[in-house]
């Protein structure tokens, strides 16, 4: 199979730089064009990444910058030519994105990570074992933007474990009401300028500005329900504290849950583990074996030890047990990888589903 | 005024050396006697705070041992003389604290940082702005047990700052409910062996053994009213769940609180502003001005920033606003100093509150 | 005694708040102005503290922004009134300085943190027990300038511990050649953008661009001798290698040394300890009671427990031992505070200093 | 080729699991007996591997245990059957280590990480690109002693970089003097007790018992040449200052070194480079592909990105520059994996090279 040639715009930041690493080697999709902020626009992939005063490469996803980009030549977002590529993988602000990713999905099918689409009536947010099947919105986006393509945003960094273990729950159980404290990887914030580190040894930061916001809405849109009319949010209630934490990656979560029908943590976890079999059925690249891992050691999940679980696409789940708090309640732990589900690879891996449903 | 003689047991751990610096120029006690296990008995106090192997100095607490002590011979705790000191600060072990802390109790106020009598009937756990008052309980305590001194455990570090500040909102709004989150600073296990290095950087440890019982069963006693027939626990229901984070000192608590009666972010820090004003003026010398201090900044409380507060006895509260998930909900967060507060210089200024009422 | 009137320019950064910080209560200076870039000026302080988003503050010293001061009105560095004041102490960046210190020093005395004057010929680089003296040759400066005020700039934060420690040595034995390795801590990186936590946590960063030059530059003119032809730079050879690790306060420092001549740990150690006995008799108020402290316990200086040391103002030694590769070699640990020695909290004591000599 | 059974002795502590992990499916050796402490002797390895109270898991290594290993029953050293493996790697204290190795030594070969042996005539350490080759002393160690097996120990984790990077540069210019100032990671001191969250945080510790020493005496074998008289030591004189950082994995060294003959930054990057060559020859599993991979980044390397560098087995080296110190001198740093080359994956290495020499 010819791979099919995708562009990342915003390559050179931290998260178009994790969409450039998820995509080396993948056996789909090529990496044929890189677009950029015009202060990067018209140099080589390898000289933009360089910090223009030391010198100094600037590489912040996994390994090194794969060898064969080195010598692409940037374009801006606006000169980005769509006839030449197949899809577009979108890392830019989301004021950018506002303006730009309309451009490309007039033409082709965008994933982004920007949050400027996320919560547009047409716009669905896919995630496996959630919101795999929003997709048939799509043509309605289309048809009300006139547009041959699409854009699917990723859902935030934060939402994602905490939807994928929620949705299997609220399927089994009927989900009531949720209270989520979150622990979160500075590695969520990027690094220019990023968290400083002054901010983060030996510190707690108990606020994230608009995170927790996010997390709320998005969740009721993941695990709302698709009709005739567009996508129905959850009308669960969902209460969220975000933090940051002296950790590099991975976010780790809290989760209290108030269920409509008793469930004991056993049945719980039963239900947890067999989550997300259909996607890991469709054979995509990016989807992990085991969707959510759920351990009994309760000294489990951290963060260092369970974020790469299933290349940082298994959501770790432990410590269920009884809330007494609520009458059907529940309260467990997860530990999620904030740039890879949460970020690049969760969107590559969506490609990956569009693909295979014929949409990219 | 003559100061008081006070002994400190279990003086070469990390809780004893830390009652140690908090009686280091005290104007109200005196450290007379040492005691420690028999590994350590019989040697200078200098001598024992030094490891046998490669003679490093020991010492947890700020600053440097008082060197009025380093001479001080260190006596078993069975063979401690009570007739020559006028209360004793233990800081032992609880399974040790179980048959010590009787024998100093026969004859001296104990003031203790075990857990072994909390759970007791006849014994009252005292925290300023929350229990003040409930020693009368001592009284029954010493008939019951036929002593003439008696033991006044420290409640648990983590269940301080949250005593502190829900006793406030119970009193003026009615509490339902409670659910908190920690992420509790390292310096609260201990030093020896404590938390492993390797499991705090990088990470999070979401278990901490019997902390969450501990918390919720504490903060029950200490909500709790005094009657004829004892300590009645306050009703309300408790969902602790207790981790720890890469902060050496200082616990960071996210608190959600179901009130019986509405109250506005507003109204609720006007209450906490109040705290703790009773006891603030017995004039007290471990007492700090504030008992409870609410900053407004969002970014705020921070365990770095806000920990060493009133030296430590502050309990600094952000981020009140509402929680959608109750009828009457609040939520907020703060931040308490384990190792102050939480334990030895708040047992010392439990003493000196015994001591204003004449029972030290 | 009426205080001097000072102002404190780029008062709204990490540098200048240390200023803030360190004048407050100050018993001979008082700050009168304030000043700061024009993004902040015409602001009142303690609205040019919160970010312009948030509304967070943005305060980076010990403490709380001094009340008193969050009325002032912040000028231009150009606008600055010095005819109304009676120094200045400056913490902005080394191009502004360039331009705006020569404005002042026209009039006043200037101290600053910036590295803008450090290397000018009739510039003296200030220290107690190494440079003090230096300051004759401000007469030379005032002459070829024509000013009636002066420029003293403070040293880089990581050549005042080595400094110290090396000027007493060098005395005593005579100094042919340093070889010093720096474990830094982040905050002397400002925090604007300062350190990315994702550099720091569980990372080492070996690189400090321009730090390694300006240690050995600064070194040889400290130890340098002031003569009619103005300072005459030590000869030692001074090799640098310095890294950045996760700290937040605190420069730690592993030194080795060849004398001229031998001296055992011993003889060295009581020489470093008599450090600074005249400085110290100036009755300063910022000069600590003991300059250099040398610690026994080999596993000290560690620089969470020794940064603090005499309010940041002593340097601690350590683990002082021969040196196999030198004739007559020494080896040796220190910690010094990067942000208290290092920076505000020393140019306010050159500024006592100068003010004890009728200079301010 | 039918696998070689293998025995691993200290399987339950943290470095037993690091051989248990590197052994893991590995294509030369299979893990047919494990060896611990009379209190894990006669369970089965799963059950030795909780904690006793709590019933946590206690697994340091990557990963999880092995499955195929969890029912296997544990026996004590002493009893271990020789006869039932063809080589043992041994995790064991060196006391221990003193008693036990020669048991098995008897009759197998002995890889080893304790030091017990380290020292001896007879006992070559083996290390690739430096001293492989000196496997031929244990001829003579099997004469002397009597054994038909022998004991291999595996260098200390710091010294492994330094000598791998220290022998090229050796051979190519002539060394003369060492200068190595360490911070290493805090895996290398074992978890139980290893180092204290509370030390580790926020610090630097500047000194680990009897390290510095080891660094140097081991070195110096590790460079010697083997002659019909045993190893003979190098003569380069080699002084070291080891520190623990705050970082988990990974020992970041700076090393200056005084060469015989001149040679320039690039000389000594192209010596390096082509490091270890004949080794990688030999097609042995854990060899990597790179001994040494040199940087030309200046802010490389780094321990959290460099670490994992070929599975843990490379050596990175960066910012090689002059030495000023030394009429032929150079400075450099460099970042070793101190629990995968360090350690139970060097051992292994070790391992298939003598295998590969037909001595296993």
């Amino acid at each position: 199979m010819k791979k099919k040639r995708a562009a990342v715009v915003g390559a050179t930041g931290v998260a178009g730089q994790q969409f450039v690493a998820a995509l080396d080697g993948h056996p789909w999709f090529e990496i044929t064009h890189l677009g950029a902020s015009t202060r990067s626009a018209g140099k080589r992939y390898g000289d933009a990444l360089r910090d223009a005063t030391s010198g100094q490469l600037r590489w912040w996803a996994e390994g090194e910058p794969p060898a064969a980009l080195l010598d692409l030549k940037i374009s801006t977002g606006e000169d980005l030519d769509t006839d030449a590529v197949d899809l577009v993988f979108s890392a830019i602000e989301s004021d950018a994105a506002r303006d730009l990713e309309p451009l490309w999905a007039a033409k082709r099918p965008v994933l982004s990570t920007a949050s400027a689409f996320r919560y547009e009536d047409d716009v669905p947010l896919l995630l496996p074992g959630v919101s795999f099947g929003h997709e048939q919105l799509l043509d309605e986006q289309r048809k009300r933007r006139g547009w041959k393509g699409f854009v699917v945003p990723q859902p935030n960094c934060t939402v994602t474990g905490l939807a994928i273990t929620l949705k299997p729950l609220a399927d089994a159980f009927g989900l009531a009401g949720v209270s989520m404290v979150s622990m979160q990887g500075i590695s969520g914030a990027g690094r220019s300028p990023g968290v400083s580190a002054l901010d983060a040894i030996d510190n707690i930061i108990p606020y994230i500005p608009s995170e927790e916001e996010k997390v709320a809405r998005e969740a009721k849109k993941l695990l709302g329900t698709l009709g005739a009319a567009g996508i129905t949010d959850a009308t669960v209630e969902i209460s969220a504290t975000c933090t940051r934490a002296g950790v590099t990656e991975g976010h780790t979560e809290v989760v209290s849950v108030e269920l409509e029908r008793a469930a004991s943590p056993d049945e719980a976890a039963g239900i947890l583990r067999k989550a997300g079999r259909e996607a890991a059925g469709l054979d995509l690249p990016s989807m992990p074996e085991t969707l959510i891992e759920v351990l009994d050691d309760p000294f489990r999940p951290q963060p260092r030890l369970d974020r790469d679980r299933g290349r940082g696409m298994t959501t770790t789940v432990g410590r269920i047990r009884p809330e007494p708090l609520y009458d059907n309640g529940l309260k467990y732990m997860l530990v999620t990888h904030n740039t890879k589900m949460g970020a690049a690879c969760g969107a590559v891996l969506v490609a990956e589903y569009l693909a295979s449903k014929g949409l990219v």
